[in-house]
């Protein structure tokens, strides 16, 4: 039975196993610096489907599907699936789930998604709800471009702060039961409240996220009386450069320093010098698949054993922000472990 | 802590109780039916916003603000809100919430979501997480109708199958602590799956959502071997007329009458003869502000002692619509009970 920890920070007591994860990405993803770390990468970023939010649909159905294949699941064996994603109404999620019939719980969280999902799912596994549970998101470049700034075709310009939405997608499958080798655990989850500095720049979601970030690694690290030089790696989901300057900046303030644990998955999808992704990737696919790729990856040989993954999400809409309302942002942190108990 | 049942059904073991609920309405829903149990009645239905999604945002934080109050809490003894609503990245839920400062878990499941997001707070507090939690949701008719359909200001006809997109919010408080005089209690919840029979007309969500509907009634009773006399009322969220009718028609099938228990909020809200909304109310508020007031009332009178709460939400966009998709549903089920325990 999980229990409460401080504010806002919940301890699993029976360690969830990540028992597969899975990505599915667009053609640009899969030139860049993760290209041999991904399931699958579609070469037209169509996925064979007539609209790119089929498309988007269509990849995160893959990315559900690889997963299950991966744990050697059936849907059936899957009690629960989160999920969520930036497309209005979230349909990304609902038509991608359609075909699989697992009791479906939709979340919302922007890009923080995938953190969210997870949390959800990891409760479920360590209360005995579910033996095994499935969080997912996706983003697809095409189909957030039209839906939150221009039509493709228009070929605006993008300011240096804009990021890239990354046409990804990644699911991970929680389960009771260890897989052999190396496992990763689900240690710990801290779900964060709503900030708002006052950014009104829709060009420049890091620095609205940043905020965000800073509440809840500094709230997890209070609940948990934890350093940041416990952990191997803080990776944010999303921040790019400019969200990440700031949030070490506002961290400082609080005298907390993870300058040396710190990354971004804004910053680990695309190669910033050869791809021309200004700031950074972001998106809910962006921390999803650079999370459920390399990450678990590098946890299941053994290079990271302590990782506070941190996904971030602005809480806003295009009509919100016509109306000139400020970026609120969230965020939402998992604390993985290779290590089932004990600090 | 909560115990799995069959297909999808969560049992509560702990017996969270509703602490409290309120309800903010805007101009039409307090002259309907229902005008002497909502707590707050808007009479410009702008809530003194400048837009209507301000004011979608106004009267959701209203109706958390006026449920902590009823329940003497301040926002700092509610330890997680879950939320969504239909707005485009569900902008009613994270502007409202915003000052609030409590961990915040957003939610999206359509006009399901008042039951999902009910779910999710009862499991947080029956599994210890929380001592207190909020499920809230809203919708509002201006909001939803320049979103979805055409900007008021068009007037476009509705077909007699349309239902109308209520104007209100409605905010329960989930805790362990039990009030003065008679406690409604969370008995289990059942999540739902996709369902979809191929409806594609927009103006006909009943129909779209009734399937989904009598997968998790048929599904609940199976999993709990109760039967629909074992309950005083089995309420659906926003069928409609339409819906409804296909619900009753949808279970005879599997020889399961629900005609004497079933009603709906959609068919409660209005006055269908003299309020013109076709085929009954709609939008995620329109379960949450029926729930919220005349049920839960009547409840803690005594006049009803079990009742199964089921809100269904259809889980297309305009954007799905408008490219041929046809609109699958969800429905997610409460069962309330004036009695903590046994049958």
């Amino acid at each position: 039975m999980s229990k409460k920890l401080g504010r806002s920070t919940i301890e699993m007591e029976n360690a969830p196993v990540i028992r597969a994860s899975a990505t599915v990405v667009g053609k640009k993803e899969g030139e860049g610096p993760l290209k041999e770390e991904f399931d699958l990468i579609n070469n037209d970023t169509s996925f064979s489907q007539e609209t790119w939010e089929k498309a988007e649909s269509e990849m995160l159905r893959e990315a559900v599907q690889t997963a299950l294949q991966k744990a050697s699941l059936n849907s059936s064996d899957v009690e629960f699936i989160f999920a969520g994603d930036l497309l209005n109404q979230c349909i990304g999620a609902t038509y991608g789930l359609r075909e699989f019939q697992i009791p479906f719980i939709g979340m919302y969280g922007a890009c923080s998604t995938m953190a969210e999902s997870l949390a959800m799912a990891s409760i479920f596994v360590d209360n005995g709800l579910a033996s095994n549970a499935v969080a997912v998101t996706s983003s697809h470049f095409c189909s957030a471009e039209r839906q939150f700034r221009f039509p493709l075709e228009y070929g605006g310009q993008r300011p240096p702060t804009a990021q890239w939405t990354a046409t990804a997608s990644g699911a991970a499958i929680v389960g009771t039961e260890e897989v052999s080798g190396m496992n990763v655990y689900v240690r710990s989850v801290c779900m964060g409240t709503i900030q708002d500095l006052g950014i009104t720049d829709a060009n420049n979601m890091g620095a609205a996220m940043a905020p965000a970030a800073a509440w809840t690694i500094k709230t997890f690290l209070e609940d948990t009386k934890t350093k940041p030089s416990d952990y191997d790696l803080i990776l944010t989901g999303d921040l790019g450069q400019v969200g990440r300057d700031l949030l070490l900046e506002l961290l400082l303030k609080d005298n907390i320093s993870i300058s040396e644990q710190h990354d971004d998955c804004g910053l680990i999808l695309y190669d910033r010098e050869s791809q021309d992704v200004h700031a950074g990737g972001s998106g809910c696919g962006c921390s999803a698949s650079v999370l459920c790729s390399q990450i678990l990856r590098r946890m299941r040989a053994g290079e990271l054993n302590e990782v506070l993954f941190m996904a971030t999400g602005a809480l806003m809409s295009p009509t919100s922000v016509q109306q000139g309302e400020s970026i609120p942002g969230i965020a939402h942190l998992i604390h993985l472990s290779t290590r089932k108990g004990g600090n």
